[in-house]
């Protein structure tokens, strides 16, 4: 933000558009890091179908329709009204998501569950213009989270008029992050239709006017001080040394940090320093207790092996050295990729213009930082009007900042019944969810040593006993509301 | 619906033409009579506000904003957080309607509430394209019950953050009729602005696969035979009587309904026997037990007026001179009009292009008949795909009758809470209403001698002691949702 402050001041168009890109680079990667997904795994067998959606749900004059995809996996099923566990599906490819949402294929046997995985529109291959649903405006109006839902909505009553066996089927819907999210907006918009939610990881309330915007970053600084309170410090300095390197020692940052493209003079400064800070973030939010394999395979605690070098004293460029050799451990653990690509910030299966657009709609979720060294843009403001402007120069859309918690109501969600909200707290993000219980079935489960959605990753051996327990928590849970239907 | 199939077979475009309007006519006026509603009232004194809102709550790509028009009346209110009674307009023009629901005027000084009336997009002066607002499909594409209630729901938070003194007031909304389904539905979707909704006289239930499409025009023959069966029996040869008049008779049939202008041979049959069923279905609606003026002024119990005449056996011209009678008391029972108009059936404050719009978008309510002998089409068979048929060919729009039953949950509303269903048994459109309570907090009223909304207008004389002993239920019922919400 601080970076949009400088760029409208400096009031150059080719500046501007370079730091306004990075600026939604980097607060799309910061809470969605699709990395944390579990890879394939063996024995997740499914059946690709495809269902004909409106392209708008919410009025009459474009009667385009397009193909959703979703997935199916019916051998756990009892097909005698056997529940339904539904993924609301958030920005990215559902195939991928599928084989990544491990406790899904976990308990489906013990639930004799039938496992729908149902892609969101403009992810994936459910895109409503084909190759053109990202051209303009015109044919990203249709990319909001209720068009989301309903889809959701419509599908789920296809799947029960449609498919023998399900229209007793109770559906219970899942979802992490911002599928976390719309998995609880199906329970309270959509109630009729779904008995209950589990979500995960999802900052419901990271909306304005909900949560004070500077826990996202303290939270960031918190995890890497527990690691080492030194490598915060060395990374607070970082940002000076880099500076220290513009404009004469290009070269030598350019091979330190293994880059693909040689860095510019005019365009790479704001370029390299968001680049290293979404590393710092995605690290914190992904900062699992095993191996994990994302985009690019992570060791075990990879906030823990990016301080490995960071522990002591430097400056100027030894400083520097030990920082890029995080870097390359986060983009390149195995050895595989020759070079480093800053513009490039995700697996392709992520939809990286699609939430550019809904971050810039929708979605505003303000983060701001008083007091967090180890970031360089201290203080980080959070200034509405800069962000609309940068929203509205990049994508030709302006935010409304207020709309969520007004669609999808706020705090005051006492009135609806059976979520779970079950958040780690090593999630930068889970300040902005629901971390206290409301009532009896609007249950908040924190989960101490857990990353983002670390519930909703197949079970591992190096599990702490947290998420084992809250796994046990939601499998109960589910139980009794099945019990509930049943006895109805 | 026979005159529709009737206009497939004879593939005569005027003829189509005629009978679409027709039909859409008889359709829209049977269900929402404008003229149901109290005159306005001494002492009724508001302030008349705007706000503005976006006319896409929906997308981003449309930023147009329009000026909708409020009411608000705080003479009775307590400015320290006294409740908020919030009128959900319906299909007309808010200052007619609020003129007109004197209920809410009766109660407010007891609450000490502040009265809000706020005008549905589209109707009265809330025009989002100002003359143009009725255009073409494009601009009529923001005509939809999700964007008025997302209206409700701005305006709701404006007046909350702008009012002192209503930062803690709870709301409750109120509606009658299409009014009353929107007030349901703003505590379906939007409860956390709403504590409590009274839906009087509200079909949510009169949507594809909900409700039997029988039951409407059955109970409007039951309430003609409760007054006189020779009445019905008369009605029944009414249609050959005027059958037999064509085409050879038609200046006696001008002249005996005093019709504006004489009927023609290809045009109008449908068009006079939709408006007759149009009048016999509208005194149905309105049957009240006091003279109520509307468009034009009735006296009590109108039915019992109509019928008075065709207590006898009648045939042939005598029939329809006394059926002429029934019409002429009914739009000219003060005796101010010089002659009658076929193609006017509601006053000017009544939105009928926008309600035609609705009825064949989103809200398509079946109806249907196979044993109502009084109205000439008769089996009136429910054809979904001919009525798709001509609302395409008379708006460009075809309607999706699956989607409000998705988007306001159908049957299965049990998770909702503070809820009234008021209905008036002698209202055709009790059966498409929720007519047993649900749960201690959806409660259903019968209202057995009440025509429609009888409940919402001012206290009369002569309101039966039914309507009085609902009227004081639903006050109980207010008083506790305020004390329960006053306890927290």
């Amino acid at each position: 933000m601080v970076d949009a402050l400088k760029c409208l001041l400096c009031a150059c168009v080719v500046c501007c558009v370079g730091v306004t890109e990075a600026l939604l680079q980097h607060r799309r990667l910061s809470p969605y890091n699709p990395r944390l997904l579990n890879p394939l795994r063996d024995g997740f067998s499914y059946r690709t179908l495809n269902f004909t959606q409106n392209v708008d749900h919410f009025g009459f004059r474009n009667t385009d329709q397009f193909q959703q995809r979703y997935l199916v996996a019916d051998q756990f099923w009892n097909h005698d009204n056997g529940p339904i566990f539904f993924y609301t599906g958030n920005e990215g490819d559902i195939a991928w998501i599928c084989n990544n949402t491990g406790f899904l294929w976990d308990i489906a046997p013990e639930f004799k569950a039938l496992l729908v995985f149902a892609e969101h529109r403009y992810y994936g291959q459910s895109l409503p213009y084909g190759s053109e649903s990202y051209a303009n405006t015109s044919v990203l109006d249709y990319l909001t989270s209720e068009q989301a839902l309903a889809d959701y909505a419509e599908l789920i009553r296809h799947i029960k008029q449609t498919t023998p066996g399900t229209a007793n089927s109770p559906v219970i819907v899942f979802g992490g992050s911002y599928g976390g999210m719309l998995a609880a907006w199906m329970r309270l918009k959509y109630p009729s239709l779904v008995l209950g939610a589990l979500a995960s990881s999802a900052p419901v309330w990271q909306f304005e006017g909900l949560t004070p915007c500077g826990g996202f970053y303290s939270q960031i600084q918190q995890i890497y001080e527990s690691v080492s309170p030194q490598c915060v410090d060395n990374m607070a300095t970082t940002w000076l040394a880099v500076m220290g390197c513009w404009p004469n020692d290009l070269d030598f940052l350019t091979k330190t940090f293994s880059l693909c493209k040689p860095l510019e003079i005019k365009l790479d400064l704001g370029t390299l320093m968001d680049w290293i800070t979404t590393v710092l973030v995605n690290m914190a939010t992904v900062n699992y207790p095993y191996p994990a394999s994302f985009m690019e395979p992570l060791p075990a605690w990879p906030v823990q092996e990016f301080c490995r070098d960071l522990k002591t004293p430097l400056t100027g460029k030894p400083l520097l050295e030990a920082v890029a050799k995080g870097m390359k451990m986060y983009f390149n653990c195995t050895g595989q990729a020759a070079c480093l690509n800053m513009t490039k910030h995700a697996t392709d299966y992520f939809g990286d213009r699609g939430w550019h657009y809904q971050t810039c709609t929708e979605l505003v979720m303000p983060m701001c930082s008083n007091n967090t060294k180890m970031f360089y843009d201290i203080p980080l403001h959070w200034d509405m009007y800069v962000y609309s402007f940068f929203c509205h120069a990049a994508l030709g859309v302006s935010p409304r900042e207020n709309w969520i918690s007004l669609q999808y109501w706020g705090k005051e969600i006492k009135s609806a019944s059976n979520i779970i909200f079950s958040n780690g707290l090593l999630d930068p993000l889970a300040q902005g969810g629901v971390l206290e219980t409301l009532s009896p079935s609007l249950i908040a489960i924190q989960i101490p040593m857990a990353a983002q959605q670390l519930d909703l990753r197949g079970e591992n051996p190096a599990d702490p006993p947290d998420v084992r327990a809250a796994r046990e928590q939601e499998k109960n849970i589910l139980t009794n509301w099945l019990y509930g239907w049943n006895q109805e």
